[in-house]
């Protein structure tokens, strides 16, 4: 579909804590953009409400131009049945919630849902560094660890909307018990903020590097900026925190692209903010990992979209990218 | 395109040892077969001329039907290039080796070449337990482990025709060395019949199960087909074998679930002659390690397929499938 400058998207990121939201046009521009709190709503219909009475002023400050849709990303956002799948982490996401349908009964625009990882990924796809790959897998590395896969120019979805969920695939068997799920040894657990934390807190309980800076901080103090913020300062331990993070990451990538031969992997979110201390052993054991035939050929890359609009725009791509399909929720 | 029963397929499947071919009609029977040694060719125009002299004859004696290509499954055979790349079991494949070109050269018909996991795959889907699936995953468990990934009905190529290499993913990192590609802990070191022999010999060094039937063997003669006739007369040791490899192998296919979120599994090729000792513990630990979202959802099925045509079934159903495309060699 060609650009048409008079045309808008509204997108809409959902997080646990704020819920974001903003115009975008066909280039890519946020005309204008606000948040609510997500955790201020004890039902999805206040949610949606609020979310109406938030959105359409700026629709109407925008009266000139057409509103094309609405592309939300949330946590277990279902791309198939436009439905909210068990979020433990929404306040009103407990059941199965049909947000894409409330959504286009209030506002009277079609609406598309999916989870924020594969949002992500599309805002990359359109906006981004990923802009005209055609197979890339991009892993968000934030408080969990999220994943769109995209293959032949198209999210993968699978069989009911779900795949995607690399950051819960297995990479040390009978390792670290996740927190939240229970498994033991996935890449959520050690590769994602909390899971560094975690790594950091082990490596204190060690004797070595006796002079580390993060011994300063009381145990509860340290977060995944600490430990970012000392590691960028020089400090050794915070350091050797990447590099086992990162050791374990590599080897998870080496799966992932083993499996749909992409491209390019494309790494977002907090984590990243650690740059070569995470990268360079991500990409050495990446390496290590695969077969001859896929060596030094995948690419791995950083975004390159800014964290606060890349939720917006990857929300907003999902309906300048989309054809009528099934999975658009009609007026 | 609408089956045409005047419409007949070459359908080869190259193997390290033989090559079989046969002509297949549009409802996959095989009207005529034969094979060739692979390994009595020490070039690869030597093997193309054997195949023209030994298929040209059974293409004149069904004279009165037309055929519309050839299919060909082989070891690192990729669909994007028509060519073999660098397969170390073939006598000739040690280079990039443009066969579907030399094969459309020598007979005048356009050619499609995969490897030969993705060919069973599209049998799989064409004639097999998988028909009408749109998303399911066929791990071929022979010598070694392949795999074929079919996304959307289609099998999934990646950028570069190489996706789906799930035998080489690591599922216990720094564990067995694989023999031939020097990795640690990959599914084909586990889960191959050449793993499943390993696997066995080191159960026989321990002193559990003295009474089984595997150690009246010399060491020598262990092989899979051993381990697997020992387990179905209720050998323990022999059938411990098997619950070790579909654990693993239950824990490798739950990290491909989570990834592109299939109907189905579906188990192909001589080690799933041991049936339950493999599948219950597979499908166990499956289960055990997915997310909450994938449970139960995921269909673990064997091939009904027999093995001895599958793989010219799966070669000819390339082309039965086949729309005009890049891949096809043209005359």
């Amino acid at each position: 579909m060609a650009a048409n400058s008079n045309e808008i998207v509204v997108g809409i990121d959902v997080g646990g804590t704020n819920t974001k939201f903003g115009l975008v046009d066909s280039a890519g521009n946020i005309l204008d953009e606000g948040r609510i709190k997500t955790t201020d709503y004890t039902t999805v219909e206040l949610f949606v409400d609020a979310l109406y009475e938030n959105i359409s002023p700026l629709i109407k400050k925008h009266g000139d131009k057409t509103v094309k849709g609405i592309g939300m990303g949330a946590p277990n956002g279902n791309f198939y049945t436009g439905c909210i799948d068990h979020a433990p982490n929404l306040p009103w996401g407990k059941d199965e919630v049909p947000l894409a349908k409330l959504m286009t009964e209030k506002f009277d625009l079609p609406c598309i849902l999916t989870n924020d990882a594969n949002a992500a990924a599309a805002g990359e796809m359109q906006y981004g560094i990923a802009k005209g790959m055609q197979h890339f897998i991009e892993i968000t590395l934030g408080t969990g660890v999220g994943s769109g896969i995209v293959v032949n120019g198209s999210l993968l979805y699978g069989c009911n909307g779900i795949a995607g969920e690399l950051g819960h695939t297995i990479i040390r068997p009978g390792g670290r018990k996740h927190w939240s799920t229970g498994s033991r040894g996935s890449v959520e657990a050690y590769c994602s903020a909390t899971g560094i934390v975690i790594t950091a807190k082990e490596q204190l309980k060690k004797k070595a590097y006796p002079d580390s800076k993060l011994r300063e901080f009381k145990v509860d103090d340290i977060t995944a900026k600490v430990v970012n913020e000392c590691a960028l300062k020089g400090d050794k331990l915070a350091q050797r925190v990447y590099s086992l993070t990162g050791r374990i990451l590599g080897e998870a990538l080496a799966n992932f692209v083993m499996f749909s031969s992409p491209q390019a992997i494309v790494l977002f979110g907090g984590v990243i903010k650690a740059g070569d201390y995470l990268l360079k052993p991500a990409k050495k054991h990446m390496e290590l990992n695969l077969l001859p035939a896929f060596r030094e050929r995948v690419k791995l890359l950083l975004s390159d979209l800014k964290e606060a609009d890349a939720a917006i725009l990857g929300a907003s791509s999902l309906v300048q990218k989309s054809k009528a399909t099934k999975a658009v929720h009609p007026v």
